[in-house]
């Protein structure tokens, strides 16, 4: 199964908003619906949002032959949601070939096909890192989903746990939640159920606490972007586990694809951070009216990070915690 | 108001699952009513269920005149829930003027008029300190519920937002929704919208963020025990707030009743934490069968906490943050 991929003239997606009830697939054959699909979240995670963006673009030339449409849709897809610097990439890179949609489309197939080497290569690397940093039989945590559904196969951070326990070598994990929009809680923990990986689920807020009480051996999980410096843009709530990993003397190991580090960002004060409004916080609970502050994703400081794995490398922002 | 109260020979509290929908008065006659409203968190708060465990051996004098019956009512109200020291020391109280009625109730009725005073005294204290430590017109962040629907009124940290408020020294507070039980988004924001409050919710994890982002110029919260080194037993959560606060160099201030403070438990690894189990973590969103690790509690380390507020003095365990 993949996440996204092209098939009959169209893009087809899993509806992750709809996990983990039910495993429904949505068929988008227009910009707009596919950029109602990113809004919503029901295609999600940096690198499975490259291969969305550059799919995007193969929609957009099928739609409109006028050059002035053809720019505007084009431009609607890489601006669907700011934070990620994959999306906008994905959609520039298939842009590229422009207007010839058969080039379009086998630069964006071309990037969905490495976005599946590169899940590979984190995955080693990222198993080596951890059996490195932390011994035999590790106790991961992780936060937000960077399995399967957050790439094309396999994951970011995700796919270095699926990595150890393939190898025999993992305890197990801790899932962190991930609110508003419980993404460990609906998507990771199914796929760590569907891959057999011993599991269990905590608040966001209990991360810090569990490290601190030594049941947590190294915190892993990916970016949505990563700066020139090694700042690390991530689902809010990654940096209250850095912090959490650094009290307890733990490395904090963040796994993503090359593509996600943005030389052209020097650090991460200068990332526009997205707000995603009220509604999600409150939700049914709050009194109606109650105003949120929300922003979808937090900044870790380089310093707090242990070590960046990408398909490519491992970059150690940090010295080692111990 | 009074959050809880003794009316007709009656236990009578606010049911706090139902709020923020509806506020419903319960009428409990019963030892085992009213530690099943207590182990529910029907009734909540640690100074709260001081005042609940006293009322508690009220209502075990009325069910029971055989002594041994008599003393294991009285022993299942100590021991309703195991980490708030206030219960057991409410249940102390009023159980040494056993086995006569009269004495008992007027203790227990002393143990509440005493808590409505420490309120107003903390709020004063509380709100002093706060003007001291940040300037003039403070941004706050608050965890969980500490207003009046934790005491009898008022509340203890939340005591002190009310006061800054009254005196019109208050820019606003940011309240944390506190997992998994959304006492922050429920009773919380409840509370603050009454009291005409400026108020924003945000996600538990977003807060060290917030922080660090410069939104926020000091925390502020309550304490179930307090320890004699100064470590701080609270709602899970507020440790990752004390990590983030010590981060971006504002003060963590805890405010609690003199009854909350432990001589007896040197220091907060000796505090048995409650782990509530599974089904208020997944929830109906994670897959069904998932695991989860679900402490109630964490321990914030005295080293990272600015200030204690008590009803008689400030107590200083760390050193100031800059």
């Amino acid at each position: 199964m993949h996440t996204i991929d092209w098939i009959d003239d169209a893009v087809v997606i899993v509806d992750q908003t709809r996990l983990p009830a039910e495993a429904v697939h949505l068929r988008l054959t227009t910009v707009e619906a596919l950029v109602d699909a990113i809004r919503r979240l029901a295609v999600r995670g940096a690198p499975a949002l490259g291969v969305a963006g550059a799919l995007g673009v193969a929609l957009a030339v099928r739609q409109h032959s006028d050059p002035a449409e053809l720019h505007k849709a084009v431009r609607l897809v890489a601006e669907a949601r700011p934070t990620a610097v994959n999306l906008a990439r994905g959609v520039h890179r298939a842009a590229a070939h422009l207007p010839s949609f058969d080039a379009v489309l086998a630069a964006a197939l071309q990037l969905r096909d490495e976005e599946i080497l590169n899940s590979a290569e984190m995955a080693r690397r990222g198993a080596d890192l951890v059996l490195e940093l932390c011994g035999p039989s590790p106790r991961l945590l992780t936060h937000c989903n960077t399995g399967g559904l957050a790439t094309v196969v396999e994951g970011t951070a995700l796919a270095v746990v699926f990595e150890l326990h393939r190898r025999g070598a993992l305890a197990g994990v801790i899932a962190s939640e991930t609110r508003p929009l419980l993404q460990g809680a609906r998507l990771t923990t199914w796929e760590l159920a569907r891959a057999g990986v011993p599991h269990r689920l905590a608040v966001d807020s209990a991360g810090p606490f569990l490290m601190a009480r030594g049941e947590v051996d190294a915190v892993i999980l990916g970016a949505d972007r990563i700066c020139a410096n090694g700042d690390v843009v991530n689902k809010v709530g990654s940096y209250a586990h850095a912090l959490g990993a650094r009290a307890a003397g733990i490395p904090f190991i963040c796994v993503a694809p090359e593509t996600t580090v943005d030389a052209d960002t020097p650090s991460g004060d200068k990332v526009e951070i997205e707000d995603r409004g009220a509604a999600e916080v409150t939700g049914t609970t709050a009194p109606p009216g109650t105003a949120a502050v929300n922003p979808a994703f937090d900044v870790t400081p380089a310093a707090l990070v242990t070590a960046i794995v990408t398909d490519r490398r491992v970059w150690r922002p940090a010295p080692p915690p111990r």
